[in-house]
């Protein structure tokens, strides 16, 4: 009897112990489903990227941008192959839209805009780690100024809700350009 | 006597010769400075190389484009040298500068313009080897339309005079972008 007893206590307090872990890990997984994470560093070497695009946002941004990504998200894109694959980053360069008087005098006429200085919003990232960013669909995303001083929390929480827009391209915006 | 005079003979015929193949040599290279080389090939792997910059040309040519450098033009950039080394090729991308529905809608305001197709102008680069485009400052040109098509020489003959405005910086307009 007192075996049978132990042995129910031993059985008994192994199963709240599973219990207990179980619940530990099912709250961690919601705490991170409910808040995103946003990534804080700058992906080294990203400015020897190969160009994806190039574009322009006028009105207040005012900016010209290049689109670059690292050698997996080129291969993703050149192959058309979606979702992207681990570890694959799209990223992007914003400088000031800026009228070129040389150029301008150059072609005897005012057409030409070139990049100028980085902007407020200088680089841009969304790296993917399905697992790490799960919460934001897979893509953890960046944002930093022209001294690489990363964006505010408050305003990265725009960036998921406005790239569930284009969820059937793996939430990225950008086509590549021939 | 008669060695005297064959003697005489073979040192004259020598020396015609020597001048003949001077005057040859010579009217050859003045034909070079006269008449610029073209380059009709594209050159490979273009579409793997490191961003310049990117800019905008409105009016009739109405394209975004990025400037892009194999890897002596991008380390001559980087490192502020003057005139570009020998094998540096900065080429350039151009398509249609298009304004972006999509990414206007996702903005809530007009303000988004992309890359398009390849423009007439898709692709143009500029080689630089000394001796073989002497005449042209250093630098031979080239030019492909979407097909991949060389431009007509006649059109071709507006890079050098153009280039020369900026003599200065060996003849390359765009500046590199942080």
């Amino acid at each position: 009897m007192m075996k049978r007893t132990t042995l129910l206590i031993v059985i008994v307090a192994t199963l709240a112990g599973v219990a207990s872990s179980t619940a530990t890990t099912t709250r961690r997984a919601t705490d991170e489903a409910a808040a995103p994470i946003f990534v804080k560093t700058i992906p080294a070497g990203y400015r020897d990227w190969k160009v994806v695009s190039v574009a322009h946002e006028a009105g207040e941004l005012n900016d010209i941008r290049a689109v670059l990504g690292n050698d997996i998200a080129i291969k993703a894109y050149r192959d058309g192959k979606l979702p992207f694959p681990e570890g694959a980053i799209v990223g992007r360069i914003a400088w000031g839209f800026v009228a070129s008087d040389e150029n301008n005098k150059a072609f005897g006429r005012d057409q030409s805009f070139v990049a100028g200085s980085p902007t407020n919003f200088y680089l841009q990232f969304m790296v993917k780690d399905s697992k790490k960013y799960a919460a934001t669909g897979g893509w953890g995303y960046s944002s930093f100024d022209k001294d690489g001083k990363p964006t505010d929390e408050a305003a990265m929480k725009s960036c998921f809700p406005c790239h569930q827009k284009v969820t059937d391209r793996d939430f990225v915006f950008t086509r590549y350009a021939p």
